[in-house]
Protein backbone atom coordinates (compact mmCIF):
# COMPACT_ATOMS: atom_id res chain seq x y z
CA UNK A 1 0.00 0.00 0.00
CA UNK A 2 2.72 2.48 -0.82
CA UNK A 3 1.70 3.29 -4.13
CA UNK A 4 -1.20 4.85 -5.67
CA UNK A 5 -4.19 2.50 -6.77
CA UNK A 6 -4.30 1.98 -10.06
CA UNK A 7 -8.55 2.45 -9.42
CA UNK A 8 -11.39 1.76 -12.77
CA UNK A 9 -13.22 4.53 -14.66
CA UNK A 10 -15.64 6.06 -11.76
CA UNK A 11 -17.80 5.57 -10.35
CA UNK A 12 -16.54 3.59 -7.79
CA UNK A 13 -16.71 4.34 -3.70
CA UNK A 14 -13.81 5.42 -1.41
CA UNK A 15 -13.42 4.16 2.11
CA UNK A 16 -11.50 7.06 3.80
CA UNK A 17 -10.32 6.10 7.26
CA UNK A 18 -8.55 8.48 9.24
CA UNK A 19 -6.58 7.48 12.45
CA UNK A 20 -4.92 8.71 15.85
CA UNK A 21 -2.97 5.56 17.11
CA UNK A 22 -1.56 5.36 20.44
CA UNK A 23 -1.10 1.67 20.87
CA UNK A 24 1.30 -0.50 18.21
CA UNK A 25 1.72 -4.07 20.09
CA UNK A 26 1.07 -6.44 16.65
CA UNK A 27 -0.78 -3.49 15.00
CA UNK A 28 1.54 -3.39 11.78
CA UNK A 29 1.45 -7.48 11.70
CA UNK A 30 -2.50 -7.33 12.00
CA UNK A 31 -2.38 -4.02 9.16
CA UNK A 32 -0.53 -6.04 6.85
CA UNK A 33 -2.46 -9.32 7.08
CA UNK A 34 -5.65 -6.95 6.67
CA UNK A 35 -4.30 -5.23 3.48
CA UNK A 36 -3.53 -8.69 2.40
CA UNK A 37 -7.06 -10.32 3.02
CA UNK A 38 -8.76 -7.23 1.47
CA UNK A 39 -7.69 -8.00 -1.89
CA UNK A 40 -9.05 -11.60 -1.93
CA UNK A 41 -12.13 -9.42 -0.86
CA UNK A 42 -15.22 -9.24 -4.37
CA UNK A 43 -14.91 -5.53 -5.21
CA UNK A 44 -12.04 -4.58 -3.89
CA UNK A 45 -10.29 -2.04 -5.83
CA UNK A 46 -6.98 -0.81 -4.59
CA UNK A 47 -5.87 0.83 -1.00
CA UNK A 48 -3.37 3.79 -0.44
CA UNK A 49 -2.05 4.68 3.05
CA UNK A 50 0.08 7.01 4.03
CA UNK A 51 1.40 8.18 7.69
CA UNK A 52 1.98 6.56 10.89
CA UNK A 53 0.76 8.19 14.38
CA UNK A 54 -1.77 9.78 12.49
CA UNK A 55 -2.64 7.89 9.19
CA UNK A 56 -5.20 7.68 6.44
CA UNK A 57 -5.98 4.65 4.30
CA UNK A 58 -7.91 4.85 1.28
CA UNK A 59 -9.61 1.67 0.27
CA UNK A 60 -11.42 1.49 -3.29
CA UNK A 61 -14.76 -0.67 -3.94
CA UNK A 62 -17.20 -1.34 -6.25
CA UNK A 63 -19.66 -0.74 -4.59
CA UNK A 64 -21.85 -0.39 -0.69
CA UNK A 65 -22.09 -3.91 -0.65
CA UNK A 66 -18.84 -4.84 -1.34
CA UNK A 67 -17.89 -2.53 1.52
CA UNK A 68 -20.40 -3.79 4.19
CA UNK A 69 -19.11 -7.44 3.51
CA UNK A 70 -15.74 -6.32 3.94
CA UNK A 71 -16.46 -4.73 7.30
CA UNK A 72 -18.50 -7.87 8.54
CA UNK A 73 -15.66 -10.52 7.37
CA UNK A 74 -14.95 -12.59 10.82
CA UNK A 75 -10.83 -11.64 10.61
CA UNK A 76 -11.36 -7.91 9.35
CA UNK A 77 -14.62 -7.47 12.44
CA UNK A 78 -11.79 -9.31 15.12
CA UNK A 79 -9.77 -6.85 14.50
CA UNK A 80 -11.70 -3.71 13.89
CA UNK A 81 -12.25 -4.84 17.42
CA UNK A 82 -8.69 -4.91 18.56
CA UNK A 83 -8.59 -1.43 17.30
CA UNK A 84 -10.96 0.04 19.42
CA UNK A 85 -9.78 -1.26 22.07
CA UNK A 86 -5.93 -1.46 21.53
CA UNK A 87 -4.83 0.49 18.81
CA UNK A 88 -6.83 4.03 18.34
CA UNK A 89 -7.61 7.13 20.63
CA UNK A 90 -9.65 8.27 17.58
CA UNK A 91 -10.72 7.83 14.47
CA UNK A 92 -12.97 8.91 11.53
CA UNK A 93 -14.50 6.82 8.42
CA UNK A 94 -16.27 8.39 5.65
CA UNK A 95 -17.62 6.12 2.64
CA UNK A 96 -17.79 8.26 -0.46
CA UNK A 97 -18.69 7.67 -4.07
CA UNK A 98 -16.10 8.70 -6.58
CA UNK A 99 -17.38 10.54 -9.60
CA UNK A 100 -14.63 11.68 -11.00
CA UNK A 101 -10.78 11.14 -11.17
CA UNK A 102 -7.51 12.77 -12.86
CA UNK A 103 -4.08 10.90 -12.98
CA UNK A 104 -0.86 13.25 -13.83
CA UNK A 105 2.56 11.75 -14.31
CA UNK A 106 5.49 13.78 -15.22
CA UNK A 107 7.19 12.93 -18.66
CA UNK A 108 10.58 12.25 -18.49
CA UNK B 1 -3.74 19.68 9.14
CA UNK B 2 -2.49 16.90 11.90
CA UNK B 3 -5.82 15.98 12.75
CA UNK B 4 -9.51 14.32 11.91
CA UNK B 5 -11.05 17.44 10.28
CA UNK B 6 -14.49 18.30 12.16
CA UNK B 7 -17.02 18.04 8.64
CA UNK B 8 -20.71 18.42 8.94
CA UNK B 9 -23.42 15.91 8.66
CA UNK B 10 -23.06 14.29 5.25
CA UNK B 11 -23.46 14.59 2.33
CA UNK B 12 -20.46 16.72 1.50
CA UNK B 13 -17.77 16.12 -0.96
CA UNK B 14 -14.02 15.11 -0.27
CA UNK B 15 -11.13 15.59 -2.80
CA UNK B 16 -8.21 12.66 -2.08
CA UNK B 17 -5.43 13.79 -3.33
CA UNK B 18 -2.37 10.81 -3.60
CA UNK B 19 0.76 12.02 -4.23
CA UNK B 20 4.41 10.94 -5.12
CA UNK B 21 6.75 13.70 -4.19
CA UNK B 22 10.19 13.94 -5.58
CA UNK B 23 11.35 17.67 -4.90
CA UNK B 24 11.32 19.90 -1.85
CA UNK B 25 12.39 23.26 -2.64
CA UNK B 26 9.55 25.84 -0.97
CA UNK B 27 7.51 22.53 -1.04
CA UNK B 28 6.36 22.51 2.61
CA UNK B 29 6.25 26.36 2.85
CA UNK B 30 4.19 26.55 0.16
CA UNK B 31 2.39 23.36 1.24
CA UNK B 32 1.72 25.45 4.52
CA UNK B 33 0.32 28.49 2.70
CA UNK B 34 -2.08 26.50 0.49
CA UNK B 35 -3.59 24.81 3.29
CA UNK B 36 -4.23 28.32 5.24
CA UNK B 37 -5.59 29.83 1.72
CA UNK B 38 -7.67 26.91 1.30
CA UNK B 39 -9.48 27.51 5.07
CA UNK B 40 -10.53 30.49 3.87
CA UNK B 41 -12.17 29.57 0.45
CA UNK B 42 -15.76 29.96 0.72
CA UNK B 43 -17.21 25.79 1.43
CA UNK B 44 -14.55 24.56 2.96
CA UNK B 45 -14.94 21.97 5.42
CA UNK B 46 -11.37 20.67 6.52
CA UNK B 47 -8.99 19.03 5.36
CA UNK B 48 -6.74 16.16 6.92
CA UNK B 49 -2.71 15.02 5.94
CA UNK B 50 -0.43 12.55 6.41
CA UNK B 51 2.90 11.38 4.82
CA UNK B 52 5.71 12.48 2.92
CA UNK B 53 7.24 10.94 0.35
CA UNK B 54 4.14 8.68 -0.50
CA UNK B 55 1.43 11.19 0.78
CA UNK B 56 -2.72 11.64 1.02
CA UNK B 57 -4.48 14.59 1.89
CA UNK B 58 -7.65 14.57 1.79
CA UNK B 59 -9.79 18.38 1.31
CA UNK B 60 -13.45 18.30 2.57
CA UNK B 61 -16.05 21.04 0.79
CA UNK B 62 -19.91 21.82 0.94
CA UNK B 63 -20.25 20.75 -2.99
CA UNK B 64 -18.41 20.55 -6.08
CA UNK B 65 -18.62 24.35 -7.76
CA UNK B 66 -16.74 25.08 -4.38
CA UNK B 67 -14.10 22.72 -5.36
CA UNK B 68 -13.74 24.45 -8.79
CA UNK B 69 -13.05 27.80 -7.48
CA UNK B 70 -10.41 26.59 -5.19
CA UNK B 71 -8.86 24.59 -8.33
CA UNK B 72 -9.14 28.18 -10.23
CA UNK B 73 -7.62 30.34 -7.37
CA UNK B 74 -4.74 32.48 -8.46
CA UNK B 75 -2.14 31.43 -6.05
CA UNK B 76 -3.41 27.56 -5.70
CA UNK B 77 -3.30 27.83 -9.85
CA UNK B 78 0.57 28.52 -9.58
CA UNK B 79 1.10 26.05 -6.77
CA UNK B 80 -0.16 23.40 -8.99
CA UNK B 81 1.86 24.38 -12.05
CA UNK B 82 4.97 24.19 -9.58
CA UNK B 83 3.65 20.83 -8.32
CA UNK B 84 3.96 19.30 -11.69
CA UNK B 85 6.80 20.87 -12.59
CA UNK B 86 8.90 20.80 -9.52
CA UNK B 87 7.58 18.58 -6.65
CA UNK B 88 5.12 15.61 -7.68
CA UNK B 89 6.43 12.61 -9.96
CA UNK B 90 2.76 11.46 -10.21
CA UNK B 91 -0.39 12.21 -8.53
CA UNK B 92 -4.04 11.24 -8.35
CA UNK B 93 -6.77 13.31 -7.88
CA UNK B 94 -10.40 12.31 -7.01
CA UNK B 95 -13.34 13.82 -6.09
CA UNK B 96 -16.02 11.71 -4.09
CA UNK B 97 -19.29 12.63 -2.63
CA UNK B 98 -19.19 11.58 1.24
CA UNK B 99 -22.55 9.57 1.86
CA UNK B 100 -21.98 8.40 5.51
CA UNK B 101 -19.67 8.97 8.04
CA UNK B 102 -18.83 7.78 11.65
CA UNK B 103 -16.74 9.11 14.28
CA UNK B 104 -15.54 7.22 17.25
CA UNK B 105 -13.42 8.10 20.48
CA UNK B 106 -12.34 5.86 23.07
CA UNK B 107 -14.23 6.43 26.34
CA UNK B 108 -10.92 7.17 28.97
Amino acid sequence: MSGIADTPEPPYYAVIFTTVRDGDKDYAATNDLMMGLATTQPGFLGVEGAGDGFGITVSYWRNRSDIAAWRDQADHALAQERGRSEWYATYCLRIAKVESDRNWRRNT
